[in-house]
């Protein structure tokens, strides 16, 4: 199955593509493609279930890898493939302003609604107590819960659960 | 029931005092006589069941609550006074680095570990995420649950549950 | 050896590279790439170990010195450096909620434990005594000493062992 | 054995004071009597081996301990009690700008130098690093180890070692 990286989406035309949308939930399917956002492309090329190729030519994997770092965008890919490894959905959380929106096992986007967002973070990051609170107040707000994802220097990633209370 | 004011502590001699501290554990009792911090005693102040003097005079609660304010306890003290109203036994949480521990109704300190740390936080602090990796640690190390506290600028307190989690 | 700055990493793409972390400890090596954290790569680039370019343009020294600045990570840099050079391999501490964790000389991630956790201070700053509690407490934990480095405006660096001590 | 209490200090004229000065290192003699500090005063008095009057009249336990608390000296005399428990001869450390100075058991200020400066702090203060820096420069500088004692809310006391290193 082969993918063509177009800007910041990789587009597939392939039957299979269809049936990795509809069973494993990844990407768009718009008028019969899939479109891939790139850490999913990457996800699938590093499982050795698609190729990638641009402006006509072939693209390695390592290629597309350097192009996702370019973009700055590998320690979200890394907190995607590490979600996904564990076994959950993860579609974007954009519309909340979080990285992730996250689908418990056996939960998908057409079938019950997501149950966390995950923020992504770096160890030197620093957030204010305000920002902390609008992650809070969002996930709140949509009745999800939130998860700090936190990527350290190491590239290991510590997880954390964050909910609103009223002890 | 009156205490007197001595440099970071207040000190009730009163048969009353003893009650105090055995039914609802406020401070220490030492030879007889009870050891309020102030944010103990100011919480017994403004329930009308302590007065305050200082020096061989009586100091008003005014008086009294900005010694408090300059000690730069306040922000604390609402949180005490908060959990102390929702019901919970609140002891110091100095040894596990945040500035409560908390017990779940029915427990104290006498009866069961507590349940809680609670760490006190401003609406405009900033925290690195090192700092809050710390305080997720130690906690976890010993078994108690994370709890912010955030005081906003209008002295209303949010509260977070925050813990470790392997998704 | 070139690295390639992107985001918050640095990829060095190069036999060299491998042999860099394999004897000395830098970085993760994720598929025969070494991604190097950018305090790392400052400090290979400082000792003509590693030059960089970004989106396919050369980085001078000084434009990568502003890069590490501009995220706020000099002050971090500066201990990592003068630990390095005193023979020591650092890694993140993130996990344990300080800046690095320290193999004795002899002593590697790979092989024996860490010895020391961290804390990067800078003179001007406050810190409450809760906050130092913590640390200690999460060192004493895990078995390691805590370790304070201080930098102070003119950028040495002070260390202090710090431990819970019954006398 | 009766003491006066004059000021910031009690004076005993006894020949018992003399040997409470030459076997445990009670206080400074001067012409024959003792003159002992308060808090060392104090803990000779919940020990039984002191009485105090003043102004011709005696003075009770509670109204002695009074005394001490409303000078502030109650969280220092909190630290004085347990290091004396705990077999330490413990003296002024106010010319080093720290609470004690501490004579490790076997040590005396007539035999061998003090090997300790105990800094007393209290869980709610704030401490700059600068401060924190001073005291460890003292220590370091009259070769003696730095010990913070911490007094926490619920008056119990937690000891850091803190020493300046070279790594």
């Amino acid at each position: 199955m082969n993918g063509k990286l177009q800007g910041d989406m990789v587009t597939v035309a392939s039957p299979r593509a269809i049936k990795l949308h509809e069973n494993s939930h990844f990407g768009q399917l718009i008028q019969e493609e899939l479109q891939l956002p790139l850490i999913e492309a990457l996800f699938l090329a590093e499982k050795d279930k698609l190729t990638l190729s641009t402006e006509g030519r072939e693209l390695s994997r390592d290629e597309f890898t350097n192009v996702v770092r370019d973009k700055g965008l590998f320690t979200k890919y890394l907190v995607f493939k590490d979600l996904r490894n564990r076994g959950y959905i993860v579609k974007t959380g954009f519309k909340y302003g979080s990285e992730f929106r996250l689908y418990e096992r056996g939960r998908s986007p057409g079938n019950g609604h997501s149950d966390f967002l995950v923020k992504v973070l770096t160890e030197d990051q620093q957030i204010t107590i305000n920002d902390f609170s609008s992650y809070v107040r969002v996930a709140h707000g949509v009745n999800k819960k939130l998860m700090l994802a936190v990527v350290d220097d190491e590239q290991d990633i510590t997880y954390y659960n964050v909910e609103w209370t009223r002890p």
